[in-house]
């Protein structure tokens, strides 16, 4: 693959840790700084591939990254799970006292209240990215600064690790989408698991009918999510993840949901990454 | 009521607009600056009534408060609806040439950037409450600045709107729970809704079940998302909205639910605000 995979941050963040382990070592990336971006970059050819998180042990469904796959007509063509430990890092040679500030996503610095509590010295700071803190740091020279970032950060921009895995619940996965432009040469056939977006009309038991099909077919619900369709009141769309053992029996139960809902969308085919 | 209700934020802000608009425009509010302290004064008996965000209908649900209510055996009393619109307002007697920068929470810049990409001139600054800005602008005599938020933040703090509904998508109703301690002196029994939250194992088909027996007491579903638990791989918790028109449907299916779950719980039992 010569071209970069489109990853939402800079280097050092977690959605280039996910490009490096899906992809190889290798990999090269293309730094963006919205997932708006990412997108655009697989519409105009820059890149083949890009990385979107898609939901989080804490937080659930990032609904819009969903909304971003499916509006534009994109396909996940895989799946990478990652255990998030935020590590809090400063220019070497310093301890935790010399720390007048501590800079990080709004997100991450929620995750670590509980730790970051217990210096009320420091001051806390949101920013955007919690890898651009850790550059910022190195490249600016800031002393008695932290970031809140990953290892890899830590590593790429010589950082040291004041506090190792400092976010209060212990294990944070976070699901990432591998999203390609839809009908683009894909992965081989390997496929146990699809991620299906339908929508039903408020009719008491639709939903369970179509779950019935879904268990008769030997389908393993997964993940599940409501959505209200804005301006058509008591209409939803439903987000479905599902797992099979055989194709045959996804692409029946396929066959039949296509006729059972009022709208039916296959998001992605792809391999199962979770054992 | 002669105790204030808790809301996330300062007057003028959503949560402010949402108890006024529930209880009654007399009614005293505590301006609270997280969700997690509107719980502190429900728990020392501050307040008896929180107002907490669930979801919208951009976003979706919005996770950790479902889990501030429920880890704190609070219970919903009630729902309200709000459409939340964005305006851009600013000390009077200026124009948007005049603005240099736009100060609001990171969820409304998203929401506006559309508009806001217009004005390239126009610096955005990421701030933790809409209607805070909106006080500062006034307090400060802050010229040259522009706050995006809510109309009764404009009357509020006298200022001018420069830009009405900014926001890129028309209609974003926000769902609001009224929260309240558990076994705290309750509405009337005029229930015509409930939120459930149950646990099930992976066993194919074990959702469909449930919903089977929801479907067959008539309880109609309004809202579905799983959560896988943490440090408990493939077992889920599902957060479940119904609506019935009979509350012996509604007492049976839960009585059955009950049995059939491995958790079972009901997080609120109330008037449905929408027709």
């Amino acid at each position: 693959m010569g071209k970069p995979v489109a990853i939402q941050g800079i280097k050092g963040s977690f959605h280039y840790q996910v490009a490096k382990e899906y992809f190889n070592s290798n990999q090269s990336v293309l730094e963006c700084m919205s997932f708006d971006s990412t997108v655009d970059s697989l519409i105009n050819g820059t890149s083949d591939y890009s990385i979107i998180a898609l939901e989080n042990s804490i937080a659930g469904f990032i609904i819009p990254n969903y909304a971003l796959i499916d509006s534009n007509d994109l396909e996940i063509s895989g799946e990478y799970y990652l255990d998030i430990q935020h590590h809090l890092m400063a220019l070497p040679d310093q301890s935790i006292k010399d720390i007048i500030e501590v800079q990080s996503h709004p997100m991450a610095l929620l995750q670590c209240k509980t730790f970051l509590k217990r210096f009320p010295h420091i001051k806390l700071v949101e920013a955007k990215d919690t890898a651009a803190i850790a550059k910022d740091i190195r490249d600016q020279n800031l002393k008695g600064i932290a970031a809140i970032a990953s290892q890899r950060a830590a590593e790429l921009f010589n950082l040291e690790i004041l506090g190792y895995s400092i976010q209060s619940i212990k294990h944070n996965e976070t699901r990432f989408a591998i999203v390609k432009r839809k009908g683009n040469i894909g992965n081989a056939r390997t496929m146990d698991k699809a991620s299906l977006k339908f929508v039903l009309g408020h009719k008491r038991g639709s939903l369970a009918t179509m779950l019935n099909v879904m268990s008769d077919c030997k389908l393993n619900l997964t993940k599940i999510q409501s959505i209200p369709i804005i301006d058509v009141p008591w209409k939803y769309a439903f987000f479905v993840d599902v797992t099979f053992d055989n194709t045959e029996d996804y692409l029946k139960a396929k066959s039949i949901l296509m006729i059972m809902a009022e709208q039916f969308k296959v998001l992605g085919e792809y391999k199962n990454a979770r054992l």
